[in-house]
């Protein structure tokens, strides 16, 4: 199965592994802000990234075009997983007493079991094509630490992890798979980089933050000529890679469903619903159908739900270009909640551009709902979902059940949740 | 898609979900040795068998049809996962410097990420028929375990889980996954029951075994009129509902290949490698390709190369009937290897059977060469194996290595190894 895009209709696709990344911003009539650079304030050119990113995806950060072709590098590897599985939950909706008919795009079927590695690879392909030798980057719960090492082995770079230290110290199962892949992994901050040094400085025994990683992966890859940084989230060349999730979903619920009525993703950075939803935005652009996009974001970490959209940094050091987002303020530490990857202080300059023009509303869901969510669609579904995933299960949830409405949804299920086990077991001792 | 059988050819099937189980043993020319009564030596009858098993397994077990129809609760079930992707491993191909066309039959997309699940649905819903309030069972490193736990859910039905402990300690996150399914979980040896209190009493410290467990668990559905007792492997009622697995390979392969020449599966207690490969089986009875199956069996319970073929009990109680296996004795206990679901006394009496016929030969493999080619797989492939699996990858990669012969090997991979990446940890560590 491939899908093809049509030259002359390039939204027509057939299901299968696209052989496009599309490009929502491309569409819109007001373009996404542009990133600044931190001292000068004026937007950053492709010669401020340079020392960070590789030309080809400085120039996807950037890019008018709504279609990108995949190289066929990257669409072979895709092709190890892709098409992910569009599910119909019809035990979960039975458990629920909904005559809503619920569809879950599940990205737990990757080799790493999340969503991540459609980006991973499509970084770790263009860093090859520069030369790169080493990769270094930050992870929370570590799937987008393990997604990375996954690709770094498939083209042969050195890939070295910063994880945040309340995942490193509680769920030790995706260092494991970073190390299996051959990654190198630290806990942060660390001592390793002036950063991590001045935060354990400030307080020894802090859990952590992906803002504090990214500062410690940054430094390091800033100062080595042979390596780059890469990031797994918040980034338009990352919300770009994702989208191969949204347009296999519309794809494949055209075959049985005419289009969604409400999406819903969980929203750390954003990648992953915004992956999901500008696909299906690109729909509701067309005149095709007019669905709802729902961001289902931890109470304990709402950027859109209670943050404030203006610049600012995307670390806590400041290294970073100031990005245009909803944030809550970049030294903001989230509690050490089971969903690592959703403990961001900020949200991706695509999904809050969108947000503002009124595409994605958002919704703020405690950790015990999300988790009794997900116990009732694992002894449904038998797929235990990831934490993160957990928030737009229990949005969905809360919307459709006793409900008579035959609406179409769509759950974004970003991954699974085998390795976030102990989360469930501590639920289910009620703990929270 | 379904798999169709075509009533006068009922090998002629098509890719997709099988509609029957395939019955090897109805086709052979001499059947299995039936299993016997401890007591009075003579083979078992139904009688013997109610009180442990519902009615619907009993028939199966002693079943002389060549297919058996899949009742379609069950199918509907299947259709959540099944059929599982047959994967050309072409990056692994490439790492061992071979011309082989190496084929992964891959069963961790189920939802507990194993193949135990396609009997522990059907043993679950022949339970649910005859009114089976609860189900208990044992489980070693907890693939079956939780697959059953899946299943009770499913169908309504209590399950009750005695883990070997060895397994209970060093990887808690089965446990926390048969809970989260709704399953109630015991380490075995435990002091619920006689048997695992004179266990316990003979041996304060032992890490505990498969045998002990199928005691404790067979010794409280014995003693309950509304349970029963599953088994996860061994049985032919088992085997027979693992065939799934070899009729999808079989009709897969089909697309691409003329048939296969050599398929490799891991073998404990034989389930997963008769399920995949007595379809082949029949194609080589069939005459329509004559393909070698290899057992790959851990060297440290090497029941079919070290083992002798005689009766012996399934438990260390001495609980069960007779069955005619290769055995290393019913109080054998293996060294805690990490491959918890091969660590047992006895292989299958079907596919025992097969390997007394010349059909399967066994091939002993160390834990270190397992794990091996477990990385090299993972590295390549991106999918972590199940250590149980890991051995069938190293059997395989041993036979193919710089090999010139363009011979089309197929390889059983039983389950992710997610939940088992302390084990990978160990390896990466130099530790064994």
């Amino acid at each position: 199965m491939t899908m093809n895009v049509d030259a002359t209709n390039p939204e027509l696709v057939t299901v299968g592994v696209p052989t496009h990344w599309y490009n929502l911003a491309a569409e819109l009539e007001t373009p996404i802000p542009p990133h600044l650079h931190s001292g000068t304030k004026e937007p950053v050119g492709p010669d401020d990234l340079v020392a960070l990113f590789p030309g080809g995806l400085i120039a996807q950060e950037v890019s008018t075009e709504p279609y990108i072709e995949i190289p066929e590098p990257v669409r072979e590897i895709y092709r190890m997983w892709r098409p992910s599985p569009l599910i119909r939950a019809r035990r979960f909706e039975e458990a629920l007493n909904t005559k809503a008919h619920i569809y879950v795009k599940y990205e737990g079927v990757s080799p790493v079991g999340s969503h991540k590695t459609n980006s991973a690879v499509a970084q770790a392909y263009y860093n090859s094509v520069d030369g790169v030798r080493k990769l270094t980057t930050e992870t929370g719960a570590g799937q987008w630490g393990s997604a990375l090492a996954f690709a770094g082995a498939q083209f042969g770079i050195d890939i070295e992890v910063w994880q945040v230290r309340a995942s490193y110290d509680s769920k030790p199962y995706r260092g494991h798979l970073i190390r299996t892949y051959g990654g190198t992994l630290h806990p942060s901050p660390s001592d390793l980089t002036e950063s991590g040094r001045a935060m354990l400085a400030k307080d020894p025994n802090t859990t952590g933050s992906l803002g504090m990683a990214v500062s410690e992966a940054v430094e390091v890859a800033a100062a080595d000529p042979e390596a780059r940084y890469a990031l797994g989230s918040v980034l338009n060349h990352v919300v770009l890679h994702q989208s191969v999730i949204g347009q296999e979903a519309v794809a494949q619920l055209n075959e049985v469903e005419s289009g969604a009525d409400v999406v819903f993703g969980c929203a750390g950075g954003g990648s992953n619903l915004a992956g999901l939803s500008f696909p299906f935005l690109r729909e509701k652009i067309h005149g095709r159908s007019n669905p709802r996009i729902v961001a289902a974001e931890p109470a304990a970490c709402p950027s859109i739900t209670q943050g404030e959209y203006r610049y600012d940094h995307g670390d806590v050091a400041g290294l970073t270009p100031l990005l245009k987002m909803h944030t809550l303020g970049m030294d903001f530490v989230p509690d050490p909640i089971h969903a690592g990857g959703l403990r961001y202080h900020g949200m991706a300059p695509a999904l809050s551009h969108t947000v503002e023009l009124g595409l994605v509303e958002g919704v703020a869901i405690s950790q015990h709902d999300a988790f009794s969510a997900g116990v009732q669609f694992a002894r449904t579904q038998g797929i235990v979902p990831a934490p993160e995933s957990t928030h737009a299960i229990a949005a969905c949830a809360a919307h459709v059940a006793n409900s008579d409405k035959e609406e179409v949804v769509v759950i974004g299920l970003s991954g699974h949740g085998q390795l976030d086990l102990p989360a469930y077991a501590e639920f289910l001792d009620g703990k929270f």
